[in-house]
């Protein structure tokens, strides 16, 4: 039996994000699907697990989870360590919380991710691809419009950033570029994804992150495409 | 000289989150007033500290640093065990990092706070606080009555969740209910602060709250007040 379960499969962003960390340090574990569709995540075993009713949960033994962000962090605290002394493997260190320097520069680009570059791709996502797939409705072209203007502003600072580094937090892959994984693999299906021809550095860098199995075994199961 | 310094004053509620932990584990530091309103955290000098022109930015000796949450874990990690043991003192672990399921738990209520009770919150403050003090408009009646509806949403499930246990994160004092206090606040500084009647557990924690020498002391620079 997998030792920890995930309510919400890889097709979810959120969901995305927390199976990438588990792939990563190596963890057995099992996806039980959440009919989006029927509401399903709104239902009172579901909201028992998650209050807010959203998705991902998560399960590890009598521990009950929710917020992707939180149960991918927890993930790599406590299963880092143990999978790679059980493997005899080196240990992946996506938090670097041992040094506070190089955990506040993870930090501040997941707070970066979460605060100002998925408000500004998430909106393409949603209106190219999500809204598409799901409820059959063609995107709002003035808010991808928007959306696009804002994310170049964005993808400007990023591309400063990134030309100094090869990744985020420094020149180490971490928690923080992993974040950047569900909504932009989403973005790079839409007929927008050429934006990144104008941002070398930056492509280069998501190159890197396409790079990694972990990332290349959870894209695989992200079925829904751009238009 | 104190040995940190912080670019915004309290009235920032993104530099009071900052402020509040500097209190908590007893760090000197010292306040550099930036003047919003001439736009001085735009300009170049700003930028190079924080390249996406926020408040606050934050330094330590050669490290500079910006996104208050990762300001902030970061002055949690470095400095609590630090500051206890040269005062001789309790240390202050508001992260609780150390044990995965409770940091698990203060991640995820610092992350429902940033992505789900702020979202509600926060378009009240700017309304009723930020917006009249700042640029002599008065409140968008219909976007506080929508963000009031939001909150009340939320706050059920505060309250639902606030009646088991006297913080967020469980029964001790944490990261995540410190995030709370900035712009809670500024709206218990509006006409709408007796939403809060509505939700006694939610209220009571409030008090537990605003109890804390470190809240107290960095909401006396509060001084923008609600209307």
């Amino acid at each position: 039996m997998a030792p920890v379960k995930v309510f919400g499969s890889a097709v979810f962003a959120n969901a995305a994000r927390v199976l990438a960390c588990l792939e990563e340090v190596g963890v057995e574990y099992e996806v039980e699907e959440v009919d989006y569709m029927a509401k399903e995540h709104k239902a009172p075993r579901r909201l028992a697990r998650n209050p807010f009713g959203q998705i991902p949960a998560f399960q590890d033994g009598n521990i009950m989870l929710f917020e992707s962000r939180a149960i991918a962090k927890y993930v790599l605290r406590k299963y880092s360590k143990q999978q790679a002394a059980q493997h005899q493997l080196q240990v992946v260190d996506l938090l670097r919380e041992g040094n506070p320097e190089e955990a506040a520069a993870v930090d501040a680009w997941t707070e970066v991710e979460a605060h100002t570059y998925l408000p500004a791709i998430a909106p393409i996502v949603y209106e190219c691809v999500v809204y598409p797939a799901r409820l059959g409705i063609p995107p709002n072209l003035a808010v991808v419009e928007e959306s696009l203007e804002k994310l170049s502003k964005v993808l400007a600072v990023y591309e400063a950033h990134l030309a100094k580094s090869d990744y985020l937090a420094g020149d180490f892959f971490s928690f923080a570029d992993l974040n950047h994984f569900p909504y932009t693999f989403y973005f790079m299906t839409t007929p927008h994804a050429s934006l990144l021809e104008s941002y070398p550095s930056v492509k280069a860098w998501w190159g890197r992150l396409m790079a990694r199995p972990s990332v290349r075994k959870i894209a695989d199961g992200m079925v829904l495409r751009g238009q």
